[in-house]
């Protein structure tokens, strides 16, 4: 069998665009039916072959050889078409399809759960190895494979170095959330890897780090776990990190790399995406493309928490309600506070840096206050928190100090050694994919984001 | 503190290729030292800032500020240098630096374990955290991090869809190998998943073709998990891997990707990694470049198992001695037996196809003779099976008889369905990523091709 490859619902409209989609060209086709409807004497496929977000109109009539066959098409079934290219410039769709014959390939059952109508969400979490022939979920799809290119694509231009962290450790990063075990025989649970407990990674950095101390800058984008019982729309139990690791470089630096990752990421996704982010600005969130817009056309502003502290302080003076009132300097700032001082005292992106060193995790640099550390949280719109970073500890007694106070200096002797052998000023920053795929998409529920979401009690697929 | 990050020794080196790089040039460095001395009144740094393969050499002298504590510098300090470029066409390397002034910004312990001197692999590996550094392992995570984007590249230019398949898992794919368990509470081992037993996954295919029948072409790329308990050189309990899915096409199709695949990704090294790839052709494996260029220059043969079966059987009767001799049909090849088909009988790459349904996996496309199926194994001299790919079933009668038989219908219902669904003709492969890595850089060791290899005992990082 020799298959006829090369001819896509893509280079169809490739062509178009460049202005060489010829009248009459003859072409193969394969793909699925989207809908078929008929008037007896013309019928119109909705088609598409998965290559482009946008459907082709195939039109049969009683010119077509097998007409009546064809009538009989259901929606979902696998097709192939032999036609012509038909350009309509003034009709809605710019080209059509003249069917000269088509041919059932893959029947679809009569149960198809996906009819032309609408879908709930939820529906359609159920059938997550169909939804991606959902619209919405075409486009998503679409996006999240850019999304993910256009972050190698950054990292590979400016030089970066790419490193797998492992998914198995031995290592808790920051002590902080419940983890996943792992284990080869439930009734020996450390057998198989020599006595250790090993569980999932919530985060590459600290082996990241590593990397950095021989390459300078480098990255890691992988999956990640948590094992908390959250049932909100935005936890989910495994999830893709991306986290750069910068050495001979401070919080400014870090800052610096933050912003230009984030424009050029959007602004990759905006370029190549464009059917679908006007698809999820007109179905999904009404003025996404403005508030991308913003993004990419704002200088991130930067606030440090203690001033932070204050202008919350007189907010709630001057009238200001939060769920939290009681605001002091030390508090964890919370999901409210922070849309507060992005979308009302900056009115855009901006950092929140130099936090209490009491709630920041243990390898952040200790600032010459002594009280504060040198990290950034990347507030925006919307959401609040979207990215967090810092400078690291490079300071062995120092860190070896804090460690011995958490109890992780033995788990993380060779950590504590990265600032013995040559250790230098180095900063990293941490950011959820799937999170930062919400705010890009407007999906306002991570499930709705994964190809297939874990998520306490759900594990179908 | 204004980081100048803007000078890097890849730079260097490319303004060097570039014929730009211009003498007596001013440039601040920040990196790391390889080696230090010094004959009283000229001293030599082999410095090295992560960016670039090759070190450059800083010459310091009694005209340097502070020559005397430069004198001091330790081997994997990291230190800044503020200096002139001076090309010196006629030395062995092409341009050097010459310090006006060095500044020691982390100091390295006089206990560093990467002295000089040359180290055994096996401890290298006890100290993963800091082998990035020495020479080999500088090479490898190059070479690593060029594989891992040349393979997102291919895919991407050619319009695949990549996709994250998940690495919690309730399926366990071709039933073959064992499982990782996974779990947030051992004494309740099935609570989170509301009790689905959960693993880490062995293969993204199953979820991957989903994807394939609604985008046609796609591809995953991930970590996958074997809890055997092999010690050998080739076994990993976690390790990289690719796998494409393309839907209306057949084996044939799939051999053809497999082929143009192999070779843009080895041709992508060897174009962006030469001084890599020659360290390695010089220091790991004399010959490997001509390997890599004779898999690059070869058309990939193809030959049916029941071929190869009558050719071993022949061999045999000439005398040929393999460990095992008694070759018959429905025999699973051994790797002996692989490597006499790819290096003494066809002297090159070779697909095995249509093999005995019986030793492959319930998935593949049974042929019309009843007792093959549609499979084909990548065969390359010196290793034998490098790669895997088949055609799918997509019939539904066919694949449902089969999965009864196994028993998995139930748990893998949503995968049946898709051949319900608008099923049609699709193929795939599945590529190993780690061993791949061993055969382009002639390292034999999986251990020394991972960042922080998980194997059995081993979790130390």
């Amino acid at each position: 069998m020799s298959q006829q490859r090369n001819v896509t619902n893509k280079k169809l409209f490739l062509k178009l665009n460049n202005d060489n989609l010829k009248n009459e060209e003859t072409i193969h086709l394969e793909g699925w039916v989207r809908s078929n409807r008929n008037s007896g004497s013309i019928g119109f496929i909705e088609f598409n072959d998965g290559t482009y977000f946008k459907n082709v109109q195939l039109v049969y009539s009683l010119d077509t050889i097998n007409f009546e066959e064809i009538t009989h098409f259901r929606t979902g079934s696998a097709i192939s078409v032999d036609g012509k290219v038909i350009l309509t410039p003034n009709n809605k769709q710019p080209f059509e399809i003249h069917v000269d014959s088509a041919k059932l390939l893959g029947d679809c059952s009569e149960d198809y759960p996906l009819q032309k109508k609408r879908h709930s969400f939820e529906f359609l979490r159920d059938i997550a190895h169909l939804r991606p022939r959902a619209n919405t979920f075409n486009a998503l799809f679409r996006v999240r494979n850019a999304l993910a290119f256009a972050i190698h694509k950054f990292f590979q231009e400016r030089g970066f170095m790419y490193v797998h962290t492992p998914i198995i450790t031995g290592n808790d990063a920051e002590g902080a959330g419940q983890v996943f075990h792992v284990m080869s025989d439930i009734k020996n649970p450390t057998a198989f890897f020599g006595g250790k407990n090993a569980s999932l990674t919530v985060s590459g950095q600290l082996h990241v780090e590593a990397f950095a101390l021989a390459f300078r800058d480098v990255y890691t984008f992988g999956p990640t776990f948590r094992a908390e019982n959250s049932n909100t729309t935005r936890h989910a139990s495994e999830f893709w990190m991306i986290e750069p690791e910068i050495a001979f470089a401070d919080l400014d630096d870090d800052m610096e790399l933050i912003e230009s990752f984030l424009k050029y990421i959007i602004k990759y996704v905006m370029d190549n995406c464009k059917d679908e982010i006007a698809f999820f600005d007109s179905m999904i969130e009404k003025g996404l493309i403005d508030k991308l817009n913003h993004i990419l056309n704002s200088k991130f502003e930067k606030l440090t928490y203690t001033e932070a502290i204050e202008i919350l302080k007189k907010a709630v003076k001057s009238g200001v309600k939060f769920e939290n009132n009681n605001i002091y300097w030390g508090l964890d700032l919370q999901s409210e506070h922070e849309r507060y001082l992005t979308e009302k005292h900056v009115k855009g992106p901006m950092f929140l840096i130099d936090y209490p060193k009491e709630i920041k995790a243990f390898y952040m640099k200790q600032n010459s206050d002594g009280k504060t550390v040198a990290a950034c949280d990347l507030l925006v719109p919307q959401v609040g928190e979207i990215c967090g970073g810092s400078q690291r500890e490079e300071n062995y007694d120092v860190l070896k100090k804090k460690m011995e106070e958490i109890g992780n200096v033995n788990e993380l002797e060779w950590y504590l050694e990265l600032r013995k052998y040559g250790g230098c000023i180095h900063s990293g920053f941490g950011l959820g994919f799937d999170r930062l795929l919400m705010y890009i998409t407007g999906l306002q529920n991570i499930r709705d984001v994964e190809p297939y979401p874990r998520t306490p009690g759900s594990l179908k697929f």
